[in-house]
């Protein structure tokens, strides 16, 4: 099977580039001497999850508990959910367990500490801590800390932060800052929990741009970067990858052409593509995805989509648009402004590996 | 089973606003004498088609090879597929047929006509009408139109537009411009096809803008609106529904508590809600959407959420929260910006009539 013969739009993945990309990662936490928890969020996928535990002592990190049930499934026994758990989800999570099971929810509320404590489910749980981006999280100076700490008792875990506000940084300076800032917290979080006699096994950081960019790490146990495995135009925009680390793409058709305005139809819209416009906040702004050939290469110069309907994306180039070549039928692929999103709405990857040849389907798992 | 039951984030549908959405645009059809051939784009159900389509003459339409198969499966025997096809796509609709079935394809492409009409799949098609969106469509007065028509011969159906420059409009009577725009563009092909000896059957028009506010349809004979069988926050800015006429919300749970900033975050992100943003356009901007208590009702004055993450939701509000009864795991209901869109990360509705009892599940196709 070749490109040219998918059902488009359809998601393609290249090996090689998601390779690289783990391997680059997987290093960096080696010389820090920090546990990688890769964050599963983006990939969805055992293959992929695979591919990036190998040779890891450490486990997973996911977003749902859909994600928490389909990698048990397929073996992983080292999970942690990375988003706050209500006392209502607790039932099903400890559906999840077999006897080797490792799996840690998350809060920063003392009520829901309690229910946790309570509960005879064998998960354990991180105190989620706030290093500066002010979204979930206690303050590593608060009272709660402690309070939420004594709540949970024998099934306390540890301490978890997330500095989603690096990807607000459009510097590398500010993104060693915000790094540093992380570290900070969550370590002065677990400091000012044994000082009061409570254990804090795990000290958890992590964002792709903080990871890719963090100078000190000492204090911290593990790190959970998820987007670095595909890398993305925002990414690439913020100084935390490049164009050419970025390994999934949208493969689409041409379905419409407008050579009087300069302008092509794919059949990648906002579905296939997500309303995701992360790029417009840096300077590089690439409308809904940049389209390159069916190879992966930059050939219509900067070609943009810069509408994306239900099923229709329009795009159009900073230079005139080779129609020959982009007959109806004719395929492209588009790089995301952000993968998460981007795959979210794809069951499956088509696998190549720097060539046209579909090697394999792997599958995702999507919903909650 | 009650909503508060229900796993979160989850679609819940209510069934009689539905219903009565449903019958609003099917007496608007019937008044003006036109068949109502439902755009399924949105609903992506077949429980909502069948609803949709009682008591109608005409069939449905889709927006992906995806959906025909499925509503096909589902005992559908009268599709359009309303988004401009590829030679390569039609060996797979071929495969659709049975003996019974009526399958149009669209296109506004001399080559690709030329293909469908050398292919042996059953399949007949549209040509794609340009009524001013400036998407994909011949113009009603180019030449092209003919050398179209006569390459599918045997196989035209009749002409297709979908004024989707309906949906910029703000204003009723630039709705109501636009919606004769669309009759004016449609009827005035389908007559140049007839003049010179083209049968024109099909004579198809429809946005849900346009069919709320359209005056005369002569010449027309049928409509595709989809969105307003659920509507949504945009449609309720452009005047084209209102907020009570919002048959589908997202079910989330309260997972972080804000109360020095009036916020709580929810379970409902970027991937339950999408980053739609369409109301941002209109002067009734709803952020990510508009959170609405369990029962649906807007208990909270004006609450948005202001920003959406993947898998986290953070909702402020023009008056003070109510903190003692947004505790973790607390259920709301979040209205869409744009329902099409948000529908498409879920794969069920739980259907609901006007209480919290849940009574059915239905599920959706998404994917190509």
């Amino acid at each position: 099977m070749q490109l040219e013969n998918l059902p488009t739009p359809c998601l393609v993945l290249d090996r090689g580039i998601l390779a690289r990309n783990l391997e680059r990662m997987s290093s960096r936490m080696c010389e820090h001497g920090v546990s990688l928890r890769p964050h599963l969020k983006t990939a969805k996928s055992a293959d992929v999850a695979r591919m990036a535990t190998a040779g890891e002592a450490g486990g997973i990190t996911v977003s749902t508990i859909a994600e928490a049930e389909y990698f048990a499934k397929h073996g992983f026994r080292d999970i942690t959910i990375a988003v706050g758990t209500t006392p209502e989800k607790l039932d099903r999570l400890a559906r999840l367990f077999s006897s080797d099971m490792r799996l840690n929810v998350l809060t920063d509320d003392a009520e829901t500490a309690v229910a946790i404590a309570a509960h005879s489910g064998r998960f354990r749980a991180l105190i989620e801590i706030d290093s500066g981006e002010l979204r979930g999280g206690v303050s590593p100076d608060r009272p709660e800390l402690i309070a939420i700490g004594r709540a949970l008792g024998e099934k306390l875990a540890g301490v978890l932060t997330h500095a989603g506000h690096s990807y607000e940084c459009r510097t590398v300076d500010a993104l060693k800052a915000v790094a540093e800032q992380e570290r900070v917290a969550v370590t002065a979080a677990a400091e000012r929990l044994r000082a009061v006699g409570m254990k804090c096994e795990i000290v958890s950081v992590g964002s792709t741009p903080t990871m890719m960019h963090v100078e000190r790490m000492d204090g911290v146990t593990e790190a959970r970067p998820g987007v670095y495995m595909f890398g993305d135009l925002f990414l690439a925009a913020i100084d935390s990858g490049t164009r050419d680390d970025i390994a999934m793409t949208v493969l689409a058709s041409v379905i419409g052409r407008r050579p009087g305005t300069n302008r092509i139809l794919l059949d990648a819209g906002a579905l296939a593509l997500s309303k995701d416009r992360s790029t417009a906040s840096t300077n590089q702004d690439a409308g809904y995805g940049l389209v390159w050939d069916i190879d992966g290469k930059p050939s219509y110069g900067e070609c943009v989509i810069e509408q994306a309907y239900q099923e229709h994306g329009v795009a159009t180039s900073s230079q005139p648009l080779p129609f020959e070549r982009l007959r109806i039928g004719a395929k492209v692929r588009i790089a995301p402004n952000h993968s998460c999103i981007t795959a979210a709405a794809h069951e499956r990857y088509y696998i190549v590996d720097g060539t046209r040849e579909v090697l394999a389907e792997w599958d995702r798992v999507n919903g909650w």
